[in-house]
């Protein structure tokens, strides 16, 4: 969209603030409307009412709206002076205050009239309400605010709308919406058994099912083969340390009263849980004397990090207290660095490429200004580097300078998922002051000790995090290598020859090492195949007579899978080594 | 050892700490003994001294001790009056502020003589100084210690001996003391790079390097491969909770004061780190309702529990502050705690037989007090369970009538190593209260609202305290599964294709998810040997240019390894197939 599309649906959405105003206060005798911005895809306009409007009152609002918008015409200003405002807004305590506030700062005061409204307003309108379509706009809900935003402050009802330049736009963001809320991960994570909260364990810490920590594992463990792949190795620490730790790395006083403080009751010691995993890997660094032959010295963990935040979101995953982070920190010579960030955004692009989400990498890089450490010139090095780098990984990206952080420039990428939606997921991170600051050594090949560069990559970033958006992009119809039950098998009745060939096939399935379940229950064929579908299985197998007769099935396939051949009866053998190739290879359709 | 010769050993022990007393008093005029006992394994006896006895000193003290004892004779009884011990030891503030205390409480006081020495003691002793074998004895170690373990009182010396039946049995604890000395895992930690401490993150927190990473791995999977065989399923929760979960537990009025506790700095929240998994495992029970048909649900996971501890040892991972559990709770109807608690036998069995520790069980019961929960019915039926499954599983088992906890009965297991010091592992403990204290619930047959008898089991227990036990008994020559690198390759010398035949080599072995290094430096190849012997490699393979040319090897073994067959050379794939094979079936010798 242009900057000047981008205007003029922000003056349509602040023009229908100001007929949403007016229809109220027409409708319900005694309202006072405060304030009525635009805001992302709509407007809001905030009321004092006699009584509370419910919404179920929107739809009749919404129509009065279209009504008024017929002989609305333009949007004419007036300036005027405070007295004339104070006069015209005597009924309206809010305009009142704002009248006061603005002439006290000798602002020119101004009205907008349309059709039979007058408001207080500053303008960004539209210059005449035909430009409106009727058609593309519509009420959404209602919620609590505050005047001013100010909780000892009188409590006013705030209406929403949303709005668009064609009834298509409306009705395709509408529709993204509804899916949206389809697919919240907060119920699918209900509805699928993925996790829970426990009011006695506290919010923002999740606690994960069998099922949602398959999810977690499987994923966690792509993640980890990756590296594994390019060289790190995996290493183990507590989540616990003394506060020195981080006097050392400098986060005591950038981050000291966002920790968690953990009090010893048999020592004086301090403890904080950690918030992040570097300074524990920099004392294995550091524990034993390295040369320039054995770098790059590569370390990854899967392991939790502890944020104290104020839990904003409950029940979800999105913002938690308890982040499991894949996380993992090389140390190179400069003439490694390279490879190292080359292979890791190899690692990042495989990834995402696997699980169907769209990357863009935005590099952020210093600017002009004093506030960077580390040499300048070793800078330079690694921004052309990490220039390079994205041009040969054909990455969709752009440099945004005055991003990076004081200690090293990086590259953030963010993914897209099936609604549109972009979301920040996987960093790479380079360091030149952790190693400083820990007095980080190896010998160089001339004898004399060097620092070496530090890279931070976090390619899943946060699971749980991760989660809520693979989640939503997935609508819970995880691929097979994914899905915590890849194969539920159901019995036509409970004949004994079917239940045990059923259970059979499930054992050798799991000693494949596949998901499987038996659902050999009293209930019909036709509601087990519903439970299996409700519950997202990939893959449903429906034993009867024919089946342990011929040794045959015809497998059904969950019906968003992609299915490559034909649905011929195959052997159990056939079927369990399709799914075992799907899972080893991660395919997200199907060959069945 | 039968009774009788316990306690005649103890009785020799007790009198070597005579002879030693006066030993030093008549070498070191001027110094005043103390107390001194018998203890496991020999004695001790505590000196004031005018100047500091150094370990250098003993053998010339243990000398005179052997001479002394020739003229020694038997010990005398007396029994004498309070003035008269105060004036016999006169010179001696330690025996006379005994005296007081003794005659305070109107105890008969005794001297005991032999030879030119008298010492208070209320007995205990050989009757006659020729039992003690001359040869059998023998002075450690010297340390200090406070008068009455009180460190406000008179610091003194305290000198350790020890002394056995025989020279031979002498004889072979001290080469197994030496052996445990070559053992420590301390020492090999360091040694082999398994592990290190900061002082930055604090004491009895280890972080694990790349190497130890790969010990706790592996042998963590095989202790979840076992679970999840027998129908486990993973789950994933946090290390903090509030601390309300403790409360509702039971555990937060017992062990309270030995937790973490955590403090937001945002919230008001109140937590505390875990120091067991059970209440947060029964938060995900609880999440649900739960049906008969659903039981046993099984839950597992490899998690850290912090616990407060003094840390006394340091530098070890004997008894550490984060503490990484093989944790698992079953939740089962009555009628299925036999088939629950003989699966996990069998898996403790498997994991203990397959790293080559021999268990001994112990049972622990209840007895007829009344402070055990729970119906007595179902204690007399989990334990009757118990006893059928050890004779049932040839488990070498004895019985602890009023070892159980409170809640349930358990199964103790004890693992003896190879220099035969028994350390407890493995845990199988029923709780009957837990589940009444979080309302767990399962809807019976019959419709009605059930309790679960939960089954907790830890087959590694801790694997920090379990690594320190198997590092030890091990040497730190672990089996090919278990080694952090299984094989290092090489190079004759720097030849070009020798070394490519090195890295293809090691690259393919990767591939087949094999640990694998390269030695390709410029030391000889009688250095590279050496180093990779040092590393306790278990095959070194040397390629030359005879190598390269016939593609045949002939890999060198690490000694302690039983080799199968005969070292024939072999081609690169049939010698990474052979140790593949080893790994996946973990076996302890070699085929090759």
């Amino acid at each position: 969209m242009s900057e000047n599309q981008d205007k003029h649906i922000a003056s349509v959405r602040h023009s229908l603030a100001h007929l949403l105003a007016a229809t109220v206060v027409e409708m319900y005798p005694g309202s006072k409307n405060s304030i009525g911005p635009a805001i992302e895809n709509g407007f809001y306009q905030d009321f004092e009412t006699p009584e509370p409007i419910s919404e179920e009152d929107l739809p009749k609002i919404e129509a009065r709206m279209r009504e008024k918008l017929k002989t609305w015409g333009k949007f004419e200003r007036r300036e005027v002076s405070p007295e004339e405002a104070r006069k015209e807004f005597a009924w309206n305590p809010y305009k009142l205050e704002l009248i006061e506030d603005f002439s006290k700062d000798g602002q020119q005061l101004t009205f907008y009239v349309s059709g039979d409204f007058t408001d207080l307003c500053r303008g960004g309108h539209v210059e005449d309400s035909a430009e409106i379509n009727p058609k593309a706009f519509k009420l959404t809900k209602i919620s609590g605010a505050y005047w001013r935003g100010d909780q000892s402050k009188q409590q006013l009802q705030r209406i929403y709308g949303v709005a668009f330049g064609t009834p298509e736009e409306l009705k395709s963001y509408l529709d993204m919406m509804e899916e949206a809320k389809k697919r919240d991960h907060r119920k699918l994570g209900q509805e699928l058994d993925l996790f829970v909260f426990s009011e006695l364990v506290g919010s923002g810490l999740p606690l994960f099912t069998p099922r949602g920590t398959v999810l977690r594992e499987e994923l966690a463990k792509f993640a980890e083969s990756l590296r594994a792949g390019s060289g790190f190795e995996r290493v183990s620490i507590p989540h616990i340390t003394k506060t020195e730790l981080y006097k050392v790395s400098g986060h005591w006083d950038k981050f000291g009263d966002e920790l968690f403080l953990v009090k010893s009751q048999e020592t004086s010691d301090q403890f904080a849980l950690k918030p992040m995993n570097c300074p524990h890997h920099n004392q294995i660094y550091a524990a034993r004397p390295r040369s320039y032959r054995d770098l790059p010295i590569k370390y990854f963990e899967t392991t939790t990090v502890y944020r104290d935040e104020k839990t904003g979101e409950l029940g979800g995953l999105s913002r938690v207290r308890s982040i499991s982070q894949d996380d993992s920190h090389a140390y190179c010579r400069r003439d490694q660095v390279e490879e190292v960030v080359g292979s890791l955004i190899g690692d990042v692009q495989t990834l995402y490429g696997t699980l169907g989400l769209p990357l863009r990498a935005r590099l952020s890089f210093r600017d002009a200004s004093d506030k960077y450490l580390g040499e300048p010139e070793l800078w330079q090095q690694a921004q052309d580097v990490i220039r390079t780098l994205a041009k040969k990984n054909e990455l969709e990206y752009f440099e945004a300078e005055g991003e990076a952080a004081f200690y090293g420039p990086k590259i953030d990428f963010m993914a897209t998922d099936a609604l549109g939606r972009e979301h920040q997921v996987a960093t790479v991170q380079l360091d030149f002051v952790q190693p400083e600051r820990f007095e980080l050594e190896f010998t160089a090949e001339d004898g004399n000790p060097q620092r070496p560069v530090m890279v931070h990559c976090a390619i899943l970033g946060s699971i749980e995090r991760f989660l809520s958006v693979y989640i939503e992009h997935t609508a819970g119809r995880f691929p097979v290598w994914v899905a915590p039950e890849q194969v539920r098998i159901l019995t036509l009745n409970d004949d004994k020859n079917i239940v045990d060939f059923a259970t059979t096939m499930a054992e050798q399935a799991r000693r494949l090492g596949l998901r499987v379940t038996v659902d050999a229950g009293n209930e019909s064929v036709g509601k087990k195949i519903r439970n299996a579908e409700l519950m997202k299985v990939p893959y449903t197998v429906v034993i009867g007579t024919k089946e342990v007769e011929s040794g045959q099935l015809v497998p059904r396939v969950r019906k968003d899978i992609e299915v490559h051949t034909e649905h011929d009866p195959r052997t159990v053998d056939e079927f369990l080594k399709t799914v075992v190739h799907e899972t080893k290879s991660r395919v997200s359709k199907t060959s069945l």
